[in-house]
């Protein structure tokens, strides 16, 4: 494989530099000219849509409906939630000129829309009959970020949705923040096969504004933990603010409560990060773009008879609905051809040459283990899909594994340290709930608590009608412990 | 029905207030806080959703590559394309300040994207095997536009799809721009049931740096014309300033033939003022949300046999894949339902009470016709899709009937200024290709050149190898011919 092909870094020493690679060599996005921007190129893209239409699908079957805001945010909207909570002011946008002239007031462009959504929920809400109220933009935000940009991972402008919805209640507004972030869980562990701890964000650490803040976070092979998704339940805060208010059955005037929750581009950099190798990206099936490549091997002499039979079989893999490449590419190599795809990550690759075509067989090379398997060709469709489905499963389980070997319990505020300095991954301890507690910890090896588990073994939609009790004592300040908390390093 | 639910301007007296009052009550759009934005609301967004799916289906299916490129371009970069062509400064909004510090340059809010895709289709294509390459984004763009915003129709920040292409020979590029053109008829045409035209822009017209620009051009019931998408051959004016450029196969260095063309949400503002009539909205089934509404109609003793009914009625429609709302709101009346569902335009309503009950039958009733029509409850779901399909031909039909009835030929100016001073629609003239004699018609009446009609009865594809000979002389000044054009007032 020549140099300029092949990923040149290796992920374990320097992920960083790793991921940089990857995403430019496996042509998933290019740098932009405005600092911290990014361009998706297709490939990239055609995997973002697969995310989109995956969780589009899961919120439209559950009763939310696409909507469109604006853009532009005048900033006396702003205000009016900044003067609610802290707001995003220091990484806004701002438009102060429009068709050469200067304008009178400056105008944001979004870092997200509760501000300019929860008025208009307020004149469009006016019975219980309006509710619940479940809206959904696909768009894109802006936060102009300072350091550290990288793409898919940390962009000024990235892409994301944004559900906000109203209820009439404050159970309906629990049941929704879990079934989100049940979708999300959905999204991250069975489309992405990237497997992921779910919880709440502790009190000092959540959406400005929100009752509580549930994260779905992954374990990057760097140690830290990303959110991949985040979904808020936001009492009567906003709706009060905005009057979002309803008439009940009983024509008395009552307040709504409401909920947010996003899911953006990001999620393209945690699955880069997760599955990739040093040969490149690796895909799961289920959103490969291309999920199998067909690589016919051949002389001159038998050129003609290897590639009759490698369309056979296309056209066999396409009828049984997958996602198939034939690459017949004349000025490339097998060899090359190899090296490029498992780059591009692609999950299954079959090859044809001549003993193939005299055996009435293909060879299948999976891209996420070792061995080639010989399969008699008339079982190829029924092979290729069951081997699929093998490798989901497989990413899957190697992650799990990963996720369990790096999660560590401490007891005490020198084990929380020293494993943490030592280890990747989680460190699981019980906790008072304090933020002093956590800066402890922060202060002398950055790290924080990302995540509040949720019991085990419960499903998200259970736990909210459970306290969550624990025996024994802060692993930090030894006194009462009320939640398990889980501390990593974080993007 | 009660005056705050019902259309109460009349489309032909005051067709522009009546757009205004048919977005509004029919639910399509709101008003947002920065003028000339909007809010698209969840029935005109799936609408828009619509749109975009069938085109998008189209371009992915004919070799069109998804792709995002920023919402932000450094002023240099809009300025390089100044320098090719008259840019779209004027109406360009720009960010100068980000993170609360003043920007260094300030930077567009892209009002299309040709001045940044451009530079990167030169950086990515290297070989002829890269072409053609073929890109499209689903993006927002904003225009600065100073006056007569109106929802869909004409807004500041809109959303379209720009597709950027590049190909190896002039040849391709002209299949490409008229390949374009002709899936936007079929989305214009097929899917929205509004029968247009489809034509040149004259030299004068088209987009700046282009070689020629194609349109559709849709009448509207005022008379006026609207542009309903646009394709646009570019020659080698961009790739030879962009040097977009290839190496052929004898590896010596060529320049590549560009394309680029749009459709945007001004589309939904084209189909609500074809098709909506003074009772408000009125949808083709191809693209309605909803196809098809089933309202019961009872007195409290027979209230469950109907609604059993009507429930297994809808369960056969929804079987049959018809978008289907079963109206069971106990608050609302039969009358006041079938207002409001007139009023949003769904296109086929099945009513049901005591009496199709015994009948075992059921009452069709069209949006796009008078009368009610019985039928056999056994047929229900095969009825209804034939009845669908009749609608869709029918508001075709009557649309190419208005289209037809408002061309007029004229043969000399008088006969122009006459006709488009008495007369809605178009004026059909022959002309000399001289911009002056457009100036003739423009300045006293204004109205344009809008078209030069394709050959009669001549595919797009086939066009452009056939040259436009028509006999005679133009109408203004007497020289030579060489098109037929057609006049018109625009959007």
């Amino acid at each position: 494989m020549s140099q300029e092909l092949g990923i040149t870094v290796d992920k374990q020493k320097n992920p960083s530099e790793w991921y940089t690679e990857v995403v430019k060599k496996a042509d998933l996005a290019d740098y932009a000219p405005v600092k911290g921007c990014m361009i998706i190129k297709p490939y990239g893209m055609k995997i973002w849509e697969s995310i989109k239409d995956c969780f589009d699908q899961k919120i439209k079957e559950t009763g939310v409906d696409p909507v469109y805001f604006p853009l532009f945010i005048p900033e006396n909207y702003l205000e009016k939630e900044g003067d609610i909570v802290e707001g995003f002011d220091p990484e806004v946008a701002w438009v102060t000129h429009g068709g050469n002239k200067e304008l009178e007031e400056k105008i944001a462009v979004r870092p997200t829309s509760e501000s300019i959504i929860a008025p208009y929920m307020s004149e469009w809400i006016r019975s219980h009959r309006d509710l619940p109220m479940r809206l959904n933009q696909w768009a894109n935000v802006v936060r102009w970020e300072a350091t550290d940009t990288r793409p898919f991972l940390r962009t000024r402008e990235f892409l994301w949705q944004e559900g906000h919805t109203a209820h009439a209640t404050e159970e309906g507004a629990d049941e929704e923040t879990m079934l989100r972030l049940e979708q999300y869980r959905e999204v991250i562990e069975d489309h992405l096969a990237i497997p992921s701890l779910l919880g709440y964000k502790p009190e000092h650490d959540k959406f400005p504004g929100a009752k509580y803040t549930t994260t779905i976070e992954t374990l990057m092979p760097d140690g830290k933990s990303i959110q991949s998704g985040t979904s808020h339940q936001l009492g009567q805060h906003f709706a009060k603010a905005f009057d979002i208010t309803f008439e009940d059955e009983n024509a008395e005037k009552q307040t709504c409560y409401t909920t947010s929750w996003g899911l953006s581009t990001r999620t393209i950099g945690a699955l880069i990060m997760a599955h990739g190798d040093n040969k490149g990206l690796q895909l799961p099936p289920t959103v490969a773009p291309t999920q199998l490549v067909v690589v016919p091997i051949y002389q001159d002499e038998n050129r003609s008879e290897v590639i009759e039979y490698s369309e056979k079989v296309v056209e066999k893999l396409k009828e049984e609905g997958i996602r198939v490449e034939h690459d017949t590419r004349e000025h490339r190599t097998p060899g090359y051809k190899f090296n490029e795809w498992e780059l591009k990550g692609v999950p299954l690759r079959i090859e044809i040459g001549p003993n193939e075509v005299e055996d009435n067989q293909i060879t299948m090379v999976r891209r996420d283990k070792d061995g080639k398997t010989p399969v008699d060709r008339k079982l190829v469709d029924a092979e290729a899909q069951s081997m699929l489905e093998k490798i989901q499963g497989n990413m899957y389980d190697q992650l799990a594994d990963y996720l369990e070997d790096n999660i560590r319990e401490a007891e005490n505020k020198e084990e929380i340290l020293g494993t943490i300095g030592k280890n990747r991954g989680y460190v699981k301890t019980k906790w008072c709930g304090k933020e002093t507690c956590e800066q402890e910890i922060k202060d002398p090896v950055s790290a924080e608590i990302v995540v509040l588990p949720f019991r085990e073994n419960s499903k998200p939609e259970t736990i909210m009608k459970e306290d969550e009790e624990i025996e024994g004592k802060c692993a930090v300040c030894d006194e009462k412990a009320k939640t398990w908390a889980y501390f990593a390093k974080n993007y």
